[in-house]
C-alpha cells in the first residue's frame, strides 16, 4: 500500500490527540475520569474507545481513536472512490454529552483513508447547544476560521457551509446546532492535510471548554433538563438516520459500543413539542433552523 | 385507479380499528384519554394521530391512520413493484409504552397499497419485552396463530419467522423482542386479504390486554426502570436504522410526528451496558439473542 508512511503519522497522531483532549476534558470536568477500552477488528485494525460516564460536568463523554485495514468487500468497493481492494482508514471521534442544558453538545473527528494511490483527510467539528449563547458560537465559529486561514484563506467559508448542509435534519426541516466546519476529501498535499487536522485536533479544546466555563454554573431545573433530553432526540435521529460515519460503520461491521458511545446518555421523545412563542426554546430553534454567519 | 372499492373498504376499516383499539386502551389505562390531530397531505391525503401521554399504564401510546394518494416520484416507480405513477396506500399502526418495565412495548400495523392493477396487503405484531414471562410470549404467539389458521395453516410458520427476520438488528445481532407475526404482499384475494387484516387488527387487543393485566401491578424500582430505559434505546435504534415504514416514511415527506410517535418517551444509552450473567435481565438478552418457537 502507497502512504504507509502517512498512516503510521495519523495513527501517531490521534492517540496523542486522544491522550491530550482526555487529559483536557478530565481537567475541566473535575471529578470523573475516562475508562479505556482497547478493541481489535477481525478483519484488521482496532482502536481504543475512552468514555467518561456521570462527570460533574460531562454526564457522558467518548474520544475515540480506531485504525482499519484490509480489503473492501466487492460491495464497498464500488461504493467508494479509488482503485483496488486493499484500504486504510485512520481516525479519532469525540462526542461530549454535558450533564447542564446550558452547556452545548459538542462532536470533532479527524480522519485520513487511503485507497490505492489516493489519500484522503476528512474531518470537522459542530457546537449544538441547547440554549443560544451568541458569544459562544462566535467563538467557536472565530477559533475554526483562525485554524482554517493559516491554510488557505477558503477553506473556512466552504467548511462552514459544507457543515450547515452536513448536519442537517431533512425530516424536521432543522440543522443539527449552530454548525461549524465540516471538510471531506481536501485533494491537496497529504503532508500539509496531515499538519491541518492535527491543528483541527488541537483546536477543538481551545474552541470548547471556554464556552463550558462560562456556561457550567448557570442555574437550570426541570424545564431546562426536559428541553436538553427533547433536543438530545434529535442528535440520535440525525445520528442514526443520516450520519455516514454511524450508517457506515455498523453496515461495515465496526465495533458497535465504540460507534455508538456518541448517542446521548437519557433522551426523551414527547409527540409534537412545540416551545411557547417567544420562550428562549423558541430562540434556539429559529437558530437551528436558519444558519447564521456567525463571524 | 383499480382498486377505488378496495382502497374505500380499507380507509373505513383502519378507522373503525382505531376507534376500537383506542376505546380498549383507555379502558385498560383507566386514566389518560387519546388526543386527536387530524392533518392533511400536501400532495393528497393525510391521516389522523391518536396519542396519549402519561396515562397510568402507558407511558406514551400512538394509534395511528394515514390515507396517501398521489403520483410517485420517478425515483420511487423504480424503487417499488407495480406499474404507473398512481398509488394509495391506506394503513393503521400503532406503538404502545408501558410506564411499568415489567408490561412489554407492543407493536402493530396493518396496510393497503395498490399501484395500477396491483394490491398488495401487510401488517403483523411485535411484542418487546424488558422481563421474559414465557407465559404472555406464549399467549401472543398463541393468538397470531390462530388468527392466520382460519385462512392458511402455512400463514403463521411463515409470518412467524419473517417477524423473527425483519425484526432484527444485525449491529447488536438482537432481535427487536420475542416477535409475533410480519407479512407482506400476500399475493391471492384482496377480499380474503382485507378480511384477513380486519381480523388481525381485531385480535390486537385480547393479544396483548390480558398481558398488560397480568404484570400492570408487578413492583418495581430503579434497576428494572433502567434497563427498560436501555432496551428502549435498541426499539430507537431498530425503529431509525432499520424500519422500512420510518425510513421510507420520513424520506416521501410523511409526517414526521405521525411518524416518530414510535420512539419512547424516556431512553438511555450506557456505554458498553451488559447485564450481569444468570439475571432477569441476561434472561431477556438471551431471549431476544435466540428466536423459539413459542407455541
Amino acid at each position: 500500500m502507497s502512504h504507509a508512511g502517512l498512516v503510521e503519522d495519523m495513527d501517531a497522531l490521534v492517540r496523542a490527540l486522544q491522550d491530550s483532549i482526555v487529559g483536557g476534558l478530565e481537567g475541566a470536568d473535575g471529578g470523573a475520569r475516562f475508562g479505556s477500552d482497547a478493541w481489535e477488528r477481525p478483519g484488521g485494525g482496532g482502536g481504543v474507545a475512552r468514555v467518561l460516564a456521570d462527570g460533574a460536568v460531562f454526564e457522558k463523554a467518548g474520544v475515540n481513536v480506531s485504525r482499519v485495514e484490509g480489503a473492501l468487500s466487492p460491495a464497498l468497493q464500488a461504493k467508494m472512490p479509488g482503485e483496488g481492494p486493499e484500504f486504510a482508514a485512520v481516525g479519532l471521534s469525540l462526542v461530549l454529552h454535558p450533564r447542564s442544558p446550558m452547556v452545548p453538545t459538542a462532536h470533532a473527528n479527524v480522519r485520513l483513508l487511503v485507497r490505492g494511490e489516493k489519500a484522503w483527510f476528512g474531518g470537522g467539528a459542530d457546537l449544538t447547544p441547547n440554549y443560544l449563547f451568541e458569544e459562544d458560537a462566535r467563538h467557536f465559529h472565530r477559533t475554526w476560521k483562525a485554524v482554517c486561514d493559516r491554510y488557505d484563506p477558503a477553506w473556512h467559508p466552504r467548511f462552514k457551509e459544507a457543515c450547515d448542509a452536513y448536519f442537517f435534519l431533512r425530516h424536521r426541516a432543522e440543522h443539527r446546532g449552530v454548525g461549524g466546519i465540516f471538510f471531506e476529501d481536501l485533494g491537496g498535499d497529504p503532508r500539509r492535510e496531515l499538519a491541518f487536522v492535527s491543528e483541527v485536533g488541537r483546536a477543538f479544546l481551545p474552541a470548547y471548554l471556554p464556552i463550558v466555563e462560562r456556561r457550567r454554573a448557570l442555574p437550570w431545573g426541570e424545564r431546562e433538563r426536559a428541553w436538553q433530553e427533547i433536543r438530545r432526540g434529535r442528535y440520535v435521529e440525525f445520528n442514526l438516520l443520516y450520519d455516514r460515519g454511524t450508517v457506515f460503520g455498523l453496515e461495515t461491521g465496526g465495533r458497535t459500543e465504540s460507534i455508538l458511545m456518541s448517542l446521548p446518555p437519557r433522551v426523551r421523545w414527547a409527540y409534537d413539542h412545540r416551545p411557547e412563542p417567544g420562550s428562549e426554546e423558541a430562540r434556539l430553534l429559529d437558530a437551528v433552523r436558519h444558519p447564521r454567519n456567525w463571524l
